[in-house]
């Protein structure tokens, strides 16, 4: 990947004299950021632009090119690449859109690309994209003019759109943040986001990564990569929900994902997701200040209005306003005039005109041991006390990186005053409590859950029946169909959930004589390929009291599934004995594209209407992780014994939860496993598994 | 209220030509925005500022003054009332803080202003403020230097805080808006929020109000006035927490509110409240434009990434992107090269590059009959495409005036073109697509709910036997104690709730016989002063089926509750008839110190632990409104009969809390009623309220 962001001479190929050429774009932005290694330019039309030789071909360059970057018609992008193939280029970036996202011909074109590239050995970002800038060497490939002006710096960008990435690239302009490496990766034909980021979390000159993501294509990789990353990586996603879907397709190529997968994957491979842009430079501060170690903030503020909304924005997010101690107040008790001001926390420094008693107070608060953070509030007046206040500003921001204590800066002041303040700072300056305060919510939040990602998930040795359960459902598969239900079951029971057992039979007789081995009362549920959602349909029949009952239930049954289904081979009956009590509760899991194996866990019966949220987890899980997820069920307390009610199993539900993760990764064919509902009885007597379905993808 | 925002003469007290004189500040705001009338110098020192006389008493005025703005040490400003009154000025504004705020001192001090302003027949603004504004005539009181330039406009601000205030001069200034009128309220010792409010409803300058709130007093008033407005009125209130209220109290003199209740009363009152003030000025912009009459979007953007995100934001806000009619996308096509572009809501216009087109476009779109909005995405090149995408942006806004919808704008740029965008627009600019669908989200959610808030509640004609309540609860107060269970279930059976009748029995002979009058299985409940949460310590036996079971529960009963409570005097049992089935609900109703009688609904039982939102409402309410409040809540879907179960009867819980609310109407005694649980039978089967409290305050 180096070679893409460090080459030493570039070719432009698709600049032309002519006015309005696109490839001169790119020639513009190389000339304006000064790119430190040799440019050639190349078009089929040769002539001369900016006073210099246009090649018509790469092969007439006399000298080695390392990278080229291409912007000629879609048609002709797979010539131009064979002759950068025989030139020798290695690595090329491809800008030119009209390939997938366009259709049919589309993909013609870009199944010759692919074969140029595979021929040559060649690595290509693109097409449809607005390629690569390095800030360290000037290397600005887009062929839209940037006028943006950005600092060298340390934040790397990694855009599924050029669009969305431009604006990044503004973003950090206007907070005054240096910008290191940047891709526009387009419709990602060969080098892909995962491969990128492996790069960058590599990259010495890149302390931060934003990425923004309309469709993830290798989830797995990238939560690998994102889990060996020491640096923060923040995401934004877009395409998550169903309006944005055919945009997304017809502009990045890209597919959508399942977007509470993505919001797992994301937590469990430490990657910050953004959710509103409006937040995003709150969470780049956030995450590039001196990290809050704890929940305790100091509030100074000169105003009392913006003291107060400062305190309930704290308590929004979570952070305790710690009274000062006794001597650190007779301390700031010398800097006031004795007795006009409460000294709390919100301090509030109201009465206080001289400026640089702030600078002590600010100096005296972070020294305090137990404050963990700074957030100062400053109401001035631009013109008369303007050049003071930058220096207070200056000076907190400085304290907070020596004590090495997140300070946050809210200032109040007029639009033309903070864009020079910002400009001028090397620390942020907020004009909004809210995200003031968030971007310490933030550097909070990333540290508490670290070590969580940062811990590869060790599954625990589970004993099970892996040959029995392939068996099973290779035999659906030799039949085209999923497991029946008393295969499911089967299927389940091998690896080590405690299903129900159950008798399948074929008659009401066969019925009779299983209920009275198994005991009632019992159940019965039909057995039958078509019918999946059969409780819908009649066609399960609870407690069962006598073979009389039974026999009825089963008349009534097949009457019903008949009207429902006329069609539906019915492959028998399960009977099984009843279970009741405990908390009913439902276990998942499904193979996602992008993810694989991803389980779930949430409330059953009557919670499903009002709860539906369920805790969501990319598999492998490990047993601590599997109790969080149950923890973090909006019904949990129910299940940890709220109200007097005794405790739930939560390790035998949690056991489940593994044991279906192992099931899905052990058996390829599996696409979706339901365990619905597991009762979950009070502590160590277990849990049951009442009804199964699995289906083969 | 109109005297203190025209007045043709002002006099500033409190000026003196001493350097740092705060005084000055006024005289300098009054000078700098040109008021229109005579201004006269006030101090006791004498003297001459910028050329002017000081008076040392505005006794020594020679002519008529309306206004006296003043700004004088806490334990003077009663002396200076006294000689404004005595000169016949009837409108005084107080900046001076050190009053309510600072403790007993203060209230000295205050209770000497209002003698004063009693005696005199003066209306006050203030103190501790920083007064008023009204850009109409250049009236500017505030003490603080304003150096943000204000245009004069329609939109009013009434701030709790001078502090905040500023701030939304600033956020006016910042997004072009002008200023009409603007109150620094202060202590409010005097005029309050409420009486400002119903001002600036009826002031023809004034279009729209910002309300920055720290704590309610008459909030009844607030929502009769806001209920008036056929104005927006927007608030932000502060204080909200348990962080902010001593900074509120020692800086406003603030008391806290019940933020539920806030809640409800700014729902129910047409109050929009902006929770996180990062959004207000979306807020405005949205109440400013035309209303958006329906759910259908247009999305126009150049940029594919920025149209996803678009989409997903749109989606998010629940807004449709319904596709274009083909007859419009004919019309469009000619705008394109052919087949170059997916013609979809959102519309990619990234292929077009002349922005002439756009306009075409922007109209023809706002002329669809089913699109009652447009949002428009424009990237461009600033230095290129600056003056053209500028127009292109002014048409867009003025288009949507003319079709009267709201066309609302983002734009990507960098910070300084955007500033330069802002001061040159009439229409508002986005810089985050987030905030940009929320304008719209704003405008329609306030068209939508405009007729519930506009229609006066008409609580329905109940019989109910108030003086047979008021008898239990005026014996009760004479003891001095809140009424015990069996005299609250009879005074809420005097309401006409359908509360389980019982027996209140003092033995356990009398028990048997009332169990055998009423038939087993009974519950019986611990009566007494003492102990409110009488379940939890045993005060409560449900089930009892025979008269060995409830004497033995009886006994039981006694021994833990005598040594759970060994002082409380136990006043008897009340048996009841077991009530079993329905859905367990709660109702309740409280009298608020600043709202009044207040009713709330929750889901029961188990519920209660996961569903801890209750339904709230300000009373009086109509049976239309209690019905909305039972269908708010979460676990709604299963009262209504969700998973085939019976819809519950919701006619009868809504009666129930009418009921409340007319109880605490009529008898001004009680502060707070429980009835819980109530359980609500199937549709058509009623509701019984089996367990009461009521409290007295």
């Amino acid at each position: 990947m180096r070679d893409f962001f460090y080459p030493q001479s570039v070719a432009v190929v698709g600049v032309s004299p002519r006015p309005g050429n696109l490839g001169q774009g790119i020639v513009g932005n190389m000339t304006r950021f000064g790119f430190r290694g040799i440019l050639y330019e190349v078009g089929a039309s040769g002539g001369v632009f900016s006073g210099r030789r246009i090649y018509r071909s790469v092969s007439d360059i006399p000298d080695k090119v390392d990278l080229a970057v291409i912007l000629t018609p879609a048609r002709t992008v797979a010539d131009v690449l064979q002759e950068c193939g025989e030139k020798g280029i290695r690595r090329v970036v491809v800008e030119t859109g009209g390939f997938r996202e366009h259709g049919e011909e589309g993909l013609a074109h870009e199944a010759r690309v692919v074969e140029v590239l595979r021929r040559h050995g060649m690595r290509m970002i693109g097409p449809n994209g607005l390629g690569v800038i390095n800030a360290e060497i000037g290397l600005a490939a887009p062929f839209m003019p940037i006028e943006e002006r950005w600092r060298p710096g340390d934040v790397s960008i990694i855009a599924q759109s050029g669009g969305v990435g431009l604006s990044l690239i503004s973003l950090l302009a206007e907070e005054n943040l240096g910008l290191n490496k940047f891709v526009s990766a387009g419709n990602m034909l060969d080098v892909g986001v995962e491969e990128l980021l492996a790069y960058l979390v590599e990259d010495p000159g890149t302390k931060l990564v934003v990425l923004y993501l309309e469709g993830i294509r290798d989830g797995r990789r990238l939560m690998e990569v994102a889990r060996r990353s020491t640096k923060p990586i923040l995401a934004i996603k877009g395409n998550v929900g169903t309006l944005g879907k055919s945009i997304a397709a017809s502009h990045s190529a890209s597919l959508s994902n399942d977007d509470r997968v993505v919001d797992a994957a994301f937590r469990q491979a430490g990657i910050v997701r953004v959710r509103n842009a409006t937040n995003l430079a709150a969470y780049i501060h956030g995450l590039r200040m001196p990290p809050m170690r704890g929940p305790n903030l100091a509030v100074l503020s000169r105003s009392g209005g913006h003291a107060v909304l400062a305190a309930d924005s704290c308590e929004r997010h979570g952070f305790h306003l710690s009274p000062f101690p006794p001597e650190f107040l007779r301390e700031l008790e010398k800097h006031f005039r004795a007795s006009v001001i409460k000294l709390t926390n919100p301090l509030d420094l109201g009465d206080l005109f001289d400026l640089e008693v702030y600078r002590k107070i600010i100096d005296q608060t972070l020294e305090q041991p137990d404050v963990h953070g700074v957030l100062f509030l400053l109401t001035y007046i631009p013109g008369i006390e303007g050049p003071a206040a930058r220096e207070v500003l200056k000076f907190a921001g400085e304290a907070g990186r020596r004590h090495d204590k997140p300070v946050v800066l809210y200032v109040a002041t007029s639009q033309e005053v903070l864009l020079r303040l910002k400009q001028s700072l090397e620390h942020p300056v907020w004009t909004h409590i809210e995200l003031a305060v968030r971007s310490l919510r933030v550097s909070q939040g990333y540290l508490d859950e670290a070590p969580r990602w940062r811990r590869t998930p060790a599954p625990p040795d589970l004993t099970v029946d892996t040959a029995g359960a392939a068996r099973l459902v290779a035999a659906a598969q030799a039949e085209g169909r999923d497991p029946y239900l008393h295969e499911a079951v089967q299927a389940l029971a091998c690896y080590g959930i405690p299903v129900v057992a159950g008798r399948h039979v074929h008659t009401p007789d066969e019925a009779a004589a299983a209920a009275a081995a198994l005991g009632y009362p019992v159940a019965i549920k039909i057995v039958s390929r078509r019918i999946s959602h059969k409780s819908d349909f009649g066609g399960v029949q609870l407690n069962l009291r006598s073979e009389q009952g039974l026999r009825q239930a089963w008349a009534d049954m097949m009457e019903r599934i008949a009207k429902a289904f006329p069609d539906a081979e019915v492959e028998g009956v399960l009977v099984q004995p009843m279970v009741t009590g405990g908390r009913e509760m439902i276990v998942g899991g499904r193979r996602d594209a992008a993810f694989g194996p991803v389980v779930l866990v949430g409330m059953g019966g009557v919670f499903v209407e009002i709860l539906r949220e369920a805790a969501l987890r990319v598999a492998p899980v490990d047993r601590e992780e599997t109790v969080r997820m149950i923890d973090e069920l909006p019904g949990a307390a129910i299940l940890r014994g709220a109200r007097g009610s005794k405790p739930g199993d939560v390790d035998a539900l949690a056991d489940v939860i593994l044991r279906v993760a192992r099931f899905l990764a052990d058996v390829p064919a599996v696409r979706e496993v339901d365990v619905n509902p597991v009762r979950v009885f009070p502590q160590g007597e277990g849990c049951a598994a009442l009804d199964a379905r699995v289906i083969l993808g």
